[in-house]
């Protein structure tokens, strides 16, 4: 399995028997991380996070089911945009006050491209900086 | 902070200032895991799955906004339930056929208790083994 992770720190959950083939099993991949110095007017801006998770569904060829997003008031505020896929989900959190936002980019299957799906969303949030870690959900 | 982590891997994604006060920041806590060997009567079960999320959320003290549970049908069919809450996610993805499920318990706030929530839905589960991870998501 060539799981694209990129040299990111990796939990490796489990290790496959060699004789399950590739189409047998449950490949799964899930980027997550976070983002750092966001400007307020983008980390508020709910239509334009729900268009980001969107695209970046798309660009991960996963299927979109149903996708939804919430604005939240207050000292801890921000949005939160949740997409699920048949692969599995998407989840962009937001914090304005703090210029902060996590995103989990979980996939399932090996045709799904996760981590140029997360590669799109900071591209978009533009944070002053970012993490990402790599963790295998595959059983 | 007194992360409850429970001497299980854990990924710090960033060290806070020493001066920064526990209400000033974001405290993000991520457990994560796998189940195996569940019972497929069990994995199919979109109301039973339901309720031990929603339970899982009112036993870690966070506070739903929505939450949505859909089933898909073949071979990598399942069920999949998804809570957002005001602290953020729980996402129970289950795969009958290969008697699998994956979990994610992500809540920011000192408040929550996200590792009681995941062996609440363990124990309701009841799957032969599982894993379970921490990931540091406070900024």
């Amino acid at each position: 399995m060539a799981v694209k992770s990129a040299g990111l720190p990796s939990i490796k959950t489990q290790n496959l028997p060699v004789s399950v083939k590739e189409e047998e099993k449950i490949v799964g991949i899930h980027f997550f991380g976070n983002m750092y110095e966001i400007d307020p007017a983008v980390a508020t801006n709910k239509e334009f996070l729900e268009k980001v998770v969107l695209k970046a569904v798309d660009i991960a060829k996963m299927h979109l089911v149903e996708r939804k997003a919430w604005a939240f008031g207050g000292k801890k505020g921000g949005v939160s945009v949740i997409a699920l896929v048949t692969e599995s989900h998407v989840a962009l959190h937001t914090w304005n006050e703090y210029k902060y936002a996590t995103l989990d980019i979980y996939t399932c299957g090996s045709d799904s491209d996760p981590k140029a799906a997360f590669d799109f969303v900071v591209e978009n949030l533009k944070p002053k900086r970012h993490q990402i870690f790599y963790a295998d959900r595959s059983m």
